[in-house]
């Protein structure tokens, strides 16, 4: 469903094509061809819908040929509002029986590569390939440098949606009780995600007890019970389109074990670090490595089975990646998770998540929630 | 999200894999490539959800290799109740850091095309393309083969999202009234579509006045006025992940002007025509003139401006399609929608939707809400 956003504005818009395109000439490619999604929403303000019709943006990467918007005429009235002709972006509609992979590449030069959305169907990119864009390459690295540095409105937009997630999790702990399942406290969490403003819910893990300790657990009908500890990852999308991502980890009833409190201060400390060490010219991995050394250090290596960390924006997962291997050098409008976890099979876990962006001075937490293991 | 469902069961799933697997053999490729939504649905009974890091069934043609699931070690444990052992198929995950592209192609010979699944994102196929699968294919025409005749127990489930949004097309006369916005009289609809067993609201259009003309328009803060007609075109997804779709167009409190009447009526013979058409044998391109003959013979040829129909099932969206050029014979099992329309540009617009199965006698409604212009 397309989600309608404030921004960008016309002359955003019309700034981020242009970077686009003298991006992707500056890669080599012949254009780039966005179909619906979060590119498209970065670009043009709406994400699109997407079905069996080929909706995409068309940017060549020759300054003489001006982008183009390709669409069903069925779906072109729903966005008549685009400032389309006000970004020189040529409107080509098609109907039932037309060929829109022709439409698309019309007029283009095929001699160099053609970008591709990195969320765009097989479905169009082979179809795309058999009328003649036969070299095909990611636009993802091309879209990246783009999206992975936000500007202030976008960094105002990830607040927002930070500090509505930070009031879901202040209210956790009138419903989470043990006696209450997973799915029954994921329910109002649910609720309240959007009772706090988001558009859309994008997940909610209640992972408790031996549930905790896989990361990506959803919600299930266990019965939360006294000692549990309980992993608590939720976000969704604004209307804006930005997301919200943010973890806590809390205790059912009562303080567990000396053992668990220990580790559990150990991730905190992970965490802490990690936030410490992210800043402009410091690499991902060395965020990454910040939080996993700390957690060596306290012999939970083996425990800590994920990246620490994953870019944000109009995506719940984008660039950048914090994992070992990325010397991507951070620079100031990053924004990502920060989310170490100990994870003891069969047994108990725990995850803090913040996002934070990178500015001239460190990161900046974007979720403000206490830290704390929290004994509800 | 995962939509848990009930079918297949493990004899379904087998016997969709084994027919998968020759299918491919006979269309030349070395092995089909599925990730996450309808056609992993079809084929393992979960659809799986789609991030950034890569989840797919592998299913080489060579009977001499089985099937391989790759997912993340993360995700992996949300699907430990798949009987994946029962079926033959050989897990194997991953964690950050390694290559998942190469365990999908794993122990695979890549002479043949490798037949990708439709809705696969770029981002993997061409991850994929570089790791050594240089030849790919759609797996769509593979996957239609089985995908588009539907077994008695898919057509139950169809059956009950039939009725399902029948309940709610029976109760719009309580919320479309003049006064009221589009968006009011949609959010109550989306409301009922869940409130009556789908867990998924698919689309609400509720389309009214000049808006009813344009086919795909959603909803609006326009108001409701006396003497529009309005298209109300509402779908969801059941839990089996089964989907329905159908559309009436209502009065809004007063009956139309006889040149509206006069087309609403050779409407409603256009769609009773099409369905009529529709058994064994006949190509869906012959359903698709049937509709169209009958508006063309009433002078409204030019107001139809898309095919008649598209099959339904996982998607809402599939195979058969009911157009022009489609020499698809029908066959039992067969679902699909019939819905033309009249969309007269910026004054009015009338469908009438029903999706029908064909039997060996016939298509068969499985939406039985009156065809009347219902004037509320």
């Amino acid at each position: 469903m397309a989600v309608s956003a404030s921004i960008p504005d016309v002359s955003v818009s019309k700034s981020r094509l242009d970077r686009l395109r003298s991006t992707a000439e500056a890669a080599g490619a012949s254009a780039v061809i966005v179909t619906p999604g979060s590119d498209l929403h970065y670009l043009l303000g709406v994400g699109g819908s997407s079905f069996e019709r080929l909706t995409a943006l068309v940017v060549p990467s020759d300054a003489g040929l001006g982008p183009a918007f390709v669409s069903p005429a069925l779906e072109f009235a729903g966005l008549g509002h685009l400032p389309l002709a006000d970004l020189g972006v040529e409107v080509r509609t098609w109907v039932d029986g037309e060929d829109p992979y022709a439409l698309a590449l019309a007029g283009l030069s095929l001699d160099g590569a053609v970008a591709i959305s990195d969320m765009t169907p097989s479905l169009h990119a082979i179809r795309l390939r058999d009328k003649g864009a036969r070299d095909q390459v990611l636009a993802g690295p091309i879209l990246r440098e783009l999206r992975m540095r936000k500007d202030p409105a976008e960094l105002e937009q990830l607040r927002l949606a930070g500090a509505a997630i930070d009031r879901v999790h202040a209210q956790v702990g009138q419903w989470l009780q043990p006696g209450r399942t997973e799915a029954q406290v994921g329910a109002q969490i649910a609720e309240a995600i959007v009772g706090e403003g988001h558009a859309v819910v994008q997940f909610v893990i209640v992972a408790s007890g031996p549930n905790a300790a896989s990361p990506h657990h959803s919600v299930s009908d266990r019965v939360i019970e006294r000692g549990d500890l309980v992993v608590v990852d939720i976000g969704g999308s604004m209307l804006s389109g930005y997301n919200s991502d943010s973890t806590r980890t809390y205790a059912a009833g009562l303080p567990p074990v000396a053992e668990v409190t220990d580790a559990y201060a150990a991730l905190q400390q992970a965490q802490q670090s990690a936030v410490d060490a992210a800043r402009p010219g410091v690499t991902c991995e060395a965020v990454d490595e910040a939080a996993r050394g700390v957690l060596r250090e306290a012999g939970l290596a083996e425990y800590f089975i994920h990246r620490t960390g994953h870019g944000i924006g109009l995506d719940v997962h984008e660039e950048p990646y914090i994992i070992a291997g990325n010397d991507l050098p951070l620079e100031a409008g990053m924004a990502f998770s920060i989310e170490p976890g100990v994870y003891v099979p069969g047994t108990w876990g725990a995850r803090i998540e913040d996002i934070v962006a990178v500015t001239a001075e460190g990161a900046l937490r974007l979720n403000t929630r206490p830290h704390e293991l929290l004994v509800l």
